[in-house]
């Protein structure tokens, strides 16, 4: 499999990206080509600094960086020939299977729907985030993509966030819940209302609405929002967790015992950071779309470009894009079957 | 000044509510009279159990109560004899300046938006809630009242919610914010980029687009969002908050060094917990209706209940209500003049 790497994207690019992607190629064997996307000379100086040299790699030369603040549809449009964009061109041309990027989240969702498309039969692409809880990992789409989605897009949320359960995090029969701000059928606006009516006529595990008290209560392994709903709690979540630590830390500096108790509970505060930890999790990943794309975080790691890589690799591998054409044209069949019965039922002759 | 009490609303009602009431009356001097809403043998026999003969209190029997699962809208119409209905029609009749409950939310949104009404020249009713942040107090708005807004409703939540920061907290110039998807002033839905685009003409300190992430920064004093957002982000902090003390306990446990080391900072932890405890905010405020209506949370202790109390004594010391018509009035006049303005502009003679 071949696989581009935006090299320039990220607030520790080029240098992370790099160092990400050579510890990628060692870990697997199944990447048979992967482009450096970026500029020549800083990407083979990261190369170089790390001594590698690996006939996998190919560097692709881009005179532009989308940076972290540009206005996503300005940078893609005006800076053509940015890393990103030219590793999405790739994709677009069937050089590459999959692009990992860890730049500006807008611009990549801009620039991975209009170059690459949807897939056949999907209305829109979504960004799906994996969520840590104690007793699952779930799915939370959309994270980012599309702001007035239709319901009918949820359900097609619905089911690529149960593919991606099922065949990347191996949940035999994910359970797929509609956000809401109550789990009672009635409750909710006309989006998730009409979601999960629709939601209630297909195969897939649809358990009802959850509410934000349940979102780690392992009630559901698929949960599915419009991508403003989806990305104000993803980002609340990550800002109470970051509002405890510190907290946390401030009362343990208050007098010498809690210090002396923090210092003694210290790996307890380390695997705490790790359970935490967006780098563990691969990035998010934008599903319906005519190729693999995945966002690692903007402050990625090596670690977490890794990550993210091997996730790319397990979309390929998986042949995720191909079910998915097939499981969504099964699903508007069926649609179909039922909207032909109900005109029976309707007009009888 | 006169407060309804629902005697009968919450987890653990009547015991905390009573005890909580009792409370709250050895510490207020201003509270002249407070009505008790219950089953008046039930009620009776909580205030036996404490000793008290306080003849400020007023028992009001009711002979139903709206269940915490009780679907709200038939719960407030079919059980007219509620404790919660006869709380709110005693703030209806002009016998109390306030509610106090902590009994179904739903039920008592929609009891006190359909017998109180909207105050004049407000929109919509939104419940305000305050969110503890290290450096500041603030108000999200509206966390669970109305779940479609207009763009107009958010401005006023706008004006609402300053004027809880200023009156009851104390901020001199509270800093307002659109939550939204990015900081950048095109980033959002149709709902806040018009909300952003309006708040721009008024005098509030409006300070822009409030993203996910910096919800605890201390970059606003004052958040507005439509229910649905602020109901989902709301419950999301209070699961996350529970998922990190939880995973934290978990850890600490694993060995008998990280427990010792727990135990010796175990106040850092109690702190933490009092930090984040809603029973120290006094709970969730309607604003915009005749009348003032304080929501404790389900599951309030008699501390959480006597703050509410207190919460309650607040608003009506300051004349909020009467203050709040006032400042709509003035906004209300401003876009008019503003349109006429306008309209001479597009139209000179």
């Amino acid at each position: 499999m071949k696989l581009a790497i935006d090299a320039m994207g990220g607030d520790f690019a080029p240098q992370n990206i790099v160092a990400g992607a050579v510890e990628a190629l060692r870990d697997n064997s199944h990447i048979d080509h992967l482009y450096l996307v970026g500029n020549q000379a800083r990407v083979e100086a990261e190369l170089h600094k790390l001594r590698v040299s690996d006939n996998r790699i190919e560097i692709v030369h881009a005179s532009e960086v989308i940076e972290m603040n540009d206005p996503p549809v300005q940078a893609v449009r005006r800076k053509k020939d940015s890393s990103m964009n030219r590793a999405i061109d790739l994709v677009k041309r069937g050089d590459a299977d999959a692009i990992v990027s860890a730049g500006n989240t807008g611009a990549l969702l801009t620039a991975s729907q209009v170059k690459l498309r949807t897939l056949d039969g999907v209305d829109r692409a979504g960004l799906a985030v994996l969520l840590p809880a104690p007793q699952n990992v779930f799915v939370l789409m959309d994270a980012g993509a599309n702001l007035e989605p239709a319901p009918s897009s949820l359900v097609q949320y619905a089911i690529m966030g149960s593919m991606f359960s099922k065949q990347i995090l191996g949940y035999e029969r994910p359970r797929v819940a509609v956000l809401s701000i109550g789990t009672e059928d009635i409750k909710g606006n006309e989006l998730t209302l009409e979601a999960h009516r629709l939601l209630k006529q297909t195969n897939l595990n649809f358990v009802g609405n959850i509410d934000g008290h349940d979102l780690f209560s392992n009630h559901a392994d698929v949960i599915v929002t419009d991508a403003f709903v989806g990305n104000a709690v993803l980002k609340a979540c990550e800002s109470t967790a970051r509002l405890v630590a510190c907290w946390l830390k401030d009362e343990i500096a208050k007098n010498p015992l809690r210090m002396l108790g923090g210092l003694l509970a210290s790996g307890a505060f380390r695997s705490l950071k790790r359970k935490a930890d967006p780098d563990e999790y691969g990035g998010a990943v934008l599903l319906g779309i005519n190729g693999i794309c995945i966002k690692a975080h903007g402050a990625s790691s090596p670690k977490a470009v890794k990550n993210a890589i091997r996730v790319a690799t397990e979309f390929v591998e998986s042949g995720f894009n191909e079910h998915m054409v097939e499981e969504i044209r099964k699903f508007h069949d069926k649609v179909q079957q039922n909207s032909f019965a109900q005109s029976q039922v309707e007009a009888p002759s």
